[in-house]
């Protein structure tokens, strides 16, 4: 029979009465002919609650340890889905990560897979049962520990999963009903996209746009699994949700699929540089090393031997960047006059794989919000993406500017 | 170096202030040299939060999935401790009942344990660690998957490794300081025992006293550990609590050591059997196959060939006590004119190991129950226990009147 993966999120979980409603779409599917493997969360709330539990008990907690203690959520969840499906006469059972067993590497509280045996699992769909219903989120070590994949982790155990079983597709049910063009809180004109490419996704996730762990999208590219975002909290044709998927099934031809933002960002300067050749080694070597995520970067020309060097990181990692180049500077590597941290920013970026083939996207989004009034810090672009950085006070009205700009309201 | 076992049920980890207050009572064994075993409950509360869960969401739930949910508790404990052991700089890990494996067999939910391999853990000790932490109450089927051992089953836990590893003792740290000569709550001169022999705590044990599930102290008496029992919310020196030990080593040479009692039973009387041999097998065989654990029988004089038959079981066992016999009279198996159910009744019993060899004691247990008025429905004896059956009203007087006659406020 085929097989279908379906991944249910914290909130699709929180109570029992929200895991039956998961259980009858399960239900649906088996009936439609699909051996089903359901990937569950812990319950919302629950893997917070021990989170906690650990913070406090150790601040810099044995991640080993830690493993252990929040995987407990998930192994809960799968063990009341299994006996709400055997209720409904749907015959499952549950798998705890080790039992599958999900093969992790040792990267404790960030684990990847690296194997997932399905002989296990498919004897028992041989003798009969419908649904095998999967811990999320975690695996076990070479060693034998428990690991996890960080958080968010359930999807990425889903994709896997699905690559491994050869599934025909691979739904992740959420708390939103799809993929939208932008934030709709933000943007009322904002629509839900039937499709969207691996691609896009990935720069929309890595965005900010919270739907899909990032490295759940990047897995579902390399093993070309059908992934599909949908909502476990209205009814559901076939074609619900979004669909993503490779490039070619995007029938869309539009430059543009979406604009994305994000508020946690900080701009740094270090205010004249004494220019060398290797200087940006110098500079972005330490903040490497001190875990700073250098987003964008943009270099001044040089006048007498000196430039400007700007770029962005997360807003939480400004001390550490601070930390890591007054050090370097101490330490006589770089030399600079001065460090600037502006926190009041914040990121902008139009997404669409249609930008590979239609030129003039990046003149029209700098003309948009130049009409705006916006002024721009600093740009970055990629193939299928352009970011900004603006003022803080600006992003809503970037965000709605270019969605009209772009006609994103509208179907193609 | 020695081995000690040290198990904290769910009050004394209840919090996590109370895990840091137990594992301190664990960095002074390891101070004192011992490499330590630490088997740990559920957090108060938990176990019967996720019970609850798989009740409301499956009446006859699969016990498969029940252990795999219900055994999420310990594990929570078992890295919780072991995060806070690290912090006060002692060298622990956390085990769960897979890893080590606690192998049992497949009856799940009252699993027994079959073994417990010790070459993970001692190489583990031999590499500087100080403190194994395991979740108790659980293990793995040879089938793989996840196993309970029954309410209470972290005493078993914790014998069944002491047992295993051949340690000094085993500590069982509760929410009392120790076994007394009867309930406290009831006979304000309930005095605490030092010692106690196994024969007598398993008859304690198995007659109500809640401190210690009825298999850990079986398991204790055939593999002679040495177990105490003591509070987790005292000061403790190294006589503390109550050692239950071999009869040699207890010193007390009293006829009886505790009294114990049980409000939970119920007397049914078979009016007007008609007599015949092998009637008691008639009887006796359809209750036992209806899981109805009979406890005391007496049998009237047969007059005229027939006779009245007494039994008391367990109060919620009534309904199927009444209809296992009706199906058999109605078969034609047995034959009484009526069946009369007694749920007004307590059992209360005198314990000692003393009894072998001092007679006398059943003669005062009546005469003091007659002088204080209290009518004797029915006695059972075994070789250390005598256990009457009386009315409910009847029941503290009772306790406290044979405290007092037996002397038991007053070491011996």
């Amino acid at each position: 029979m085929p097989i279908l993966v379906m991944k249910f999120g914290g909130t699709s979980v929180a109570t029992l009465d929200r895991i039956r409603r998961a259980a009858k779409r399960v239900g649906v599917e088996v009936s439609k002919g699909y051996d089903v493997i359901v990937i569950v969360s812990a319950m919302a709330g629950e893997t917070n609650k021990l989170v906690g539990f650990v913070n406090e008990t150790s601040p810099l907690y044995d991640a080993r340890e830690y493993d252990a203690i929040v995987s407990s959520g998930e192994n809960v969840t799968a063990g009341l889905m299994a006996l709400t499906l055997q209720e409904m006469d749907v015959p499952a059972r549950s798998w705890q990560g080790w039992q599958v067993p999900v093969k992790t590497n040792s990267a404790h509280s960030s684990a990847r897979i690296e194997d997932i045996p399905t002989d296990n699992i498919m004897a028992k769909f041989g003798e009969g049962m419908r649904v095998a219903v999967v811990a999320g989120f975690q695996g076990v070590s070479p060693e034998g520990r428990i690991t996890t994949l960080g958080r968010g982790g359930s999807d990425t155990t889903a994709v896997a999963f699905a690559a491994a079983f050869g599934a025909e597709r691979c739904d992740i049910y959420t708390d939103v009903d799809g993929v939208y063009t932008t934030d709709p809180r933000i943007a009322s004109k904002a629509r839900k996209l039937d499709k969207i490419a691996f691609e896009e996704m990935l720069e929309l996730a890595s965005l900010g746009a919270k739907v899909l762990q990032t490295r759940s999208v990047e897995l579902a590219m390399r093993y070309k699994v059908k992934l599909r975002v949908l909502s476990s909290f209205e009814e559901q044709s076939d074609d619900a949700g979004t669909l993503v998927c490779d490039e070619e099934e995007v029938m869309e031809n539009r430059p543009v699929s979406g604009i994305a933002y994000s508020r946690d960002e900080a701009k740094m300067t270090l205010v004249s540089v004494a220019d060398r050749p290797g200087i940006a080694a110098a500079i972005f070597g330490p903040l490497a090393e001190s875990g700073v995520n250098v987003d964008m970067i943009i270099q001044n020309i040089a006048e007498e031997g000196r430039t400007d060097m700007t770029f962005s990181c997360p807003v939480d990692q400004v001390k550490r960047a601070e930390k890591a180049l007054n050090d370097a500077k101490t330490a006589g590597h770089i030399n600079f006059h001065d460090l600037i941290a502006d926190t009041d920013v914040a990121k902008v970026s139009a997404v669409g794989i249609g930008m590979r083939s239609q030129s003039g996207v990046a003149a029209k989004m700098f003309k948009t919000l130049s009409d705006e009034g916006i002024n721009i810090k600093v740009i970055a672009t990629s193939e299928i993406k352009i970011s900004v950085l603006i003022d803080r006070k600006y992003m809503e009205l970037a965000v709605q500017a270019l969605h009209d700009a772009f006609e994103l309201e509208k179907a193609a």
